[in-house]
C-alpha cells in the first residue's frame, strides 16, 4: 500500500511556531522532503531540524532561482519523482514548507504533481502575514474590513491601483522591490502609514517605518499599511 | 512587577493546530482569559482545554452578539479591567483567540485596552483562511498573485466590486448572508469556481460547491474563489 504525502507547514521560521501536528508528523515520518536554493541551506529544513528522527531519509530538492520557469519545474518534477517512489514504496513523506503550504509556498507544485496519484493531507501553518502583523502590533482587520495581500514584484500601475481603495494592505516578497514600492506608497500619500517588518519571528527580526527600510530589503521582509483596524469594536 | 499579557492565537479548532509556543504559554501562565458568546461554552477554551494547568484561574468574558456596539464595549471594559487587575498583582496572562488574535479576532480590543499599560506579547496562529484551503486543496495563491479577503457581511454592491477583477477572493463570515453572496458570485458567472468550507479542522469540518451549500450557513463558514493557483509553476 502507498504511503501518505503531507504537506506541512512550519509557520514563520520560529520552530516553537509548528504547529503539535506537523510535529507529530515531522518526527513520525520516514522520509522528509524539503526544497532548498541552489547552494544553500534549506531553511525549510532549518525550522524543523529538532524534529526529524535520527533515522529518517530526507530529499532535498535544490530549486533554481531563475526568472524562467523552466529550470525550476525541472526540479520540481526531479523532486515529485523521488518523492514518488518512496510513496510506492510505502513510506510516508513529510514535505517541509515555510509558512503555510497553500500561501505562496512551494508544495502546491508538489500538490499538483502528486495529489492526482497519492494520499495527500495538507496541514495548515502560521503564515509570515500573520508573524508580521504581531510583531509589527497591527491588527489586519475587524469587523467588516477588507485585506488585500500584494506581491511586492508586481508592476508599478497595478500596485498603485490595488493599493489604492484598499483598506488593509500587506506587500509580500519585498526584496529588491522596495524602491519601487515605497515610491508608490509615497505617491498615495500613505508613507507614514506604512511598516516595514523583516524576518518575523527570527532571531534577526526587524520592525521600522517604511521610510526608513534598507534598500534592497532581504527576500523575507513585508510592508503592511494597515489602520491598526478599529480598535475599541 | 506587573505580569506579561499573552495573544495567543489558537488556530481553527482542531487542538493539534495550536502552536508549540501557544502550548507552553497556555500550560504555563497561571492567568487564562477568554471570550464567550453569551450564554455558550467558549469555543477557545473548548480549542486549549487540554492545555489549561489544572490550578489556572480562568477570567471568561461573556460578549453579547448584538448589532450595537455599545454592549460588546462594555464587555471588553469589564474583561480588560479584571485582566489588568491580575496583571496588576504580577500574573501573566494567557488570553485565548480563536485563529489568529490580529485576523478578524477579538483579541484586539483587549490589545487596544491593555498594551498602553502592559508588556505584551502576540502569539500568532493558524486562520481559518489556511485551515479552509488546505481542506479544499486549493492553492491561494503562487508567484505574483494577489489574495483578496472580504467578510460576508459587506453590502451586495461591494461585494460585487471587490469580487470582479480580484484573483483568489476568500469570503469570511458567511452564515445568514449566504444567499447574498452566492447570488453576487453567480452574477459575475463565478459560481462553478466557487468553494463552500464550513468547520475546517473541526471533526464536522466540510466542504462542498458553493452551489450545493446550506442556506444559512454556520457563522463559522467560508467561501473560496481561487483558481488553485498556478500548479505547474
Amino acid at each position: 500500500m502507498a504511503g501518505t504525502l503531507y504537506g506541512i507547514g512550519l509557520g514563520p521560521g520560529d520552530p516553537e511556531l509548528i504547529t503539535l501536528k506537523a510535529a507529530r508528523l515531522i518526527a513520525s515520518c520516514p522520509v522528509i522532503a524539503y526544497p532548498a536554493l541552489a547552494g544553500r541551506e534549506s531553511l525549510a529544513r532549518s525550522i524543523a531540524a529538532g524534529l526529524i528522527a535520527p533515522g529518517a531519509r530526507e530529499i532535498a530538492m535544490e530549486v533554481p532561482m531563475t526568472p524562467e520557469r523552466a529550470p525550476a519545474q525541472a526540479a520540481y518534477d526531479a523532486g515529485a519523482h523521488r518523492i514518488a517512489a518512496a510513496l510506492d514504496a510505502g513510506d510516508d513523506v513529510a514535505c517541509l514548507c515555510e509558512g503555510d503550504p497553500f500561501f505562496y509556498g512551494s508544495f502546491m507544485y508538489l500538490h499538483a504533481r502528486l495529489a492526482p496519484r497519492f494520499t495527500c493531507e495538507i496541514v495548515p501553518g502560521v503564515t509570515s502575514l500573520n508573524a508580521c502583523a504581531a510583531l509589527a502590533r497591527l491588527p489586519l482587520a475587524a469587523r467588516n474590513e477588507r485585506i488585500t495581500i500584494l506581491p511586492g514584484p508586481l508592476p508599478r500601475a497595478e500596485l498603485e491601483s490595488r493599493i489604492e481603495g484598499a483598506e488593509t494592505v500587506a506587500i509580500m516578497k519585498v526584496g529588491r522591490h522596495l524602491a519601487k514600492i515605497r515610491d508608490v506608497v509615497d505617491g498615495l500619500g500613505l508613507l507614514e502609514r506604512a511598516v516595514y517588518v523583516e524576518r518575523a519571528s527570527l532571531p534577526q527580526e526587524r520592525v521600522m517605518p517604511l521610510r526608513d527600510a534598507p534598500d534592497p530589503a532581504p527576500y523575507f521582509s513585508m510592508i503592511l499599511l494597515a489602520k491598526g483596524a478599529d480598535p475599541w469594536l
